[in-house]
């Protein structure tokens, strides 16, 4: 049984896309639409009136964190956040007293980034019933509200899944993105899912998880529907997976000219924040096809909808 | 005439315990019962709508300041919070200039933790008549919401307060939590409060406040009906205080063995965070009688009894 | 066209008193004091309700911050702190891609306090229709918020503008503070300004603004009407500009001696935080003639002026 879903087989808990079906993915995505219309009409939405949730980030984070809380409380919930290098930890509680003190609070939800793999499972195997964890991010582990937008942004210009080809491109090693992504598009049923990169920066064995491996880019990128850059984290340069900035923006930058290899109506996604001219082109960052500012958007759509799907909340009432 | 009341004899400020007639923190736990109670059924109450707040705290803290916020906002109050080693302070603004300024900005409640003892008395005096003051723990002083989150924890464990002997076990000399702890048991008159601790935890005069004292802990836990272990400073073992950890928790550590000493059903409590295996054993810690948890939960509605009541709004309307 | 103006020539962005209208300042000063009469009685005014509001502040502050927090929080937005330091800038993000994000998150106002002038005006031009760009202080540009609650505090205590004769004294030269102050008072049109300080604290021409410039303290404060103390920054004195505190104190300090000079009505205005005895006695920073504090509470109800104005929510309509 699915430790991410309740015994009516609800989402209770979002650790990761691995192993969730195709139906609850399109339910977060609904759901998420739902929530899109409705807060063009109103802003402000009851759904999570009276929940308290409380960010728990134990990796530094501004863009995440701070779509977390616009999600809760565009839903009203209040919101608490924890930055936990400057909170009680330093005096030397262990994170499960931590875990135990926080939910003796009556709290209901904690989002959780933590720069170790399975740190939400941990915690989602600890807590008593009424309290749901949501990962925002564990090691190289998943990200999966982080794919879960990607979803919704490439439904919204693409409608369906089956017959896209899809790359993702860059350092898919250390990519928890990367990896929520490929388990969504191959749930959802894509046509393909390419991974481009150079061998330092794929992991062993990706070929498994039901995608083709390229190393070049323009041979990867053939007439593919959606594109979809990783961000290259510049300390890899330093610990010799990369030779310089230079030479990875030359065989795997993202410029117009390698676009044009792709789909004449391929968009380019990104999750930000980008690195301009390292991975991505300016002009192309800023250009027609990019949809980066879009997945922003969406993304606090889709937190609203997990975060309200695993408190039982469904979707608003305006829209059932 | 007491400062900490109005001229109604109600609670004004919330500075400590000492000096508290008994009828007056009988008030405190049955408007804390009372909110447990409604926050059961509806999570959001409007008692302070429209109130700001504003945590003050010049000592770091997360737990404390973590539930007088929650506290606040399940009362549906505005809660600021500063950390005066990041604000204006570091201009050179004197702490009066930074009250008075903060006082012009219409806010109603000042939550104030200081490493000085006397700082949330000083600034009860200057205020004026619309703002109130509530010690979150001033320096060796007191610290009035951790001991009647205490009695609370008591009282739901043991009703009646008169048969109960009590004992208080570790740092009674750096503890303003043993301080207010004494005053509360003494004043809602418990058969008998011991304190325990070595020589050199022991302040001068304790005696004087209505204890007896132990040196010896299997003696002094002895039949007792409550426990509660306090938090061991660690940096009092580099002050000549204390010989090691190790010695601390042979002598005076809470273990499965000298908890038989006590009542069968005595309870075990401690204010977190805790030390594990240096003022208790991890078992007794996370055993059948320790209610460390439930001291969590009692806090957000003690803190939020506390907080109604000193800006005149009382109980929840459903209980009255 | 002024940026600051919508099309029907209402306030869209607010970055600074420069080149705005008389009728423009007045219709501010107007919704503040139906925004302080409101809030007596109703402390929570549901005008931003749903409404998202981001404090971007580039330079550390806690007064400015926390008065534009609460007045966003008595209006009913929701409010987002950023303290960018400690923010995604630290990977290497630009201005504009920062801004883009935060966009995208549909939020409807940033609050920009900035060490550059021009910053404000920069974000200005470069966000969408939907969100309006309020300064809260840029480099030595301006401060308009703040002019315009001294404003507020003047007409307050003056009732009209047009006999009066005011004096801002101290470090003109590096105060964005006196620019706004400056453009207010002239486009308010009192019958005097003039700006008193020694001559290495003066901007060139100075004159050009249409004010009077006096290089002694006594002269120039001859039978003003309104004293306006600058906050002299204490690392000025490093710097060259000035000799010692005692020095700056002995010619250029507001003591009760030179206060006598001015009309015995005048009032004595400072932004704080003060440095006592530097640029202002104590005895006279707390004296009746002081408003000090006033402009604090004032600063509240003008910056809820100023964010509903921009954000097309105008007064509180149990005023219209």
């Amino acid at each position: 049984m699915n430790l991410q879903l309740n015994e009516q087989g609800k989402l209770k808990h979002f650790l990761g896309i691995e192993g969730l079906k195709r139906e609850l993915l399109i339910e977060i995505l609904d759901t998420a639409a739902a929530f899109m219309h409705e807060t063009k009409a109103v802003k402000k939405i009851p759904t999570l009136l009276g929940k308290t949730i409380i960010n728990l980030f134990f990796e530094p984070s501004t863009r995440t964190r701070t779509t977390f809380e616009l999600a809760a409380k565009r839903l009203s919930a209040d919101v608490l956040n924890f930055n936990i290098n400057t909170s009680s930890s330093s005096k030397g509680e262990t994170l499960i007293d931590m875990l135990n003190n926080l939910e003796a609070m009556n709290c209901n939800m904690f989002v959780v980034r933590h720069n170790e793999a399975g740190a939400p499972l941990f915690m989602a195997r600890h807590v008593p019933p009424h309290i749901s964890i949501v990962n925002a991010g564990d090691g190289w582990h998943e990200h999966p509200t982080q794919a879960m937008l990607d979803m919704y942004t490439i439904r919204e210009h693409k409608g369906d899944f089956a017959p896209l080809k899809v790359a993702i491109i860059g350092d898919i090693l250390h990519s928890r993105v990367a990896r929520s992504q490929i388990f969504a598009l191959t749930t959802l049923g894509v046509a393909e899912v390419r991974v481009i990169a150079p061998y330092t920066l794929l992991p062993k064995g990706v070929a498994d998880l039901g995608v083709n491996v390229h190393n070049r880019l323009k041979a990867g990128i053939k007439d593919v529907d959606v594109i979809i850059m990783l961000r290259l984290q510049k300390e890899r340069m330093r610990s010799a997976f990369l030779p310089s900035e230079r030479e990875y923006f030359h065989y795997y930058g993202l410029t117009e000219e390698v676009l044009n290899e792709a789909h004449p109506d391929a968009i380019v996604m990104h999750p930000g924040p980008i690195n301009r001219n390292v991975e991505i082109e300016s002009s192309v960052a800023d250009g027609s096809r990019s949809v980066i500012l879009e997945q922003v958007s969406n993304g606090i759509a889709v937190r609203m909808a997990v975060m309200a799907m695993a408190l039982g909340c469904g979707k608003p009432s305006a829209q059932e």
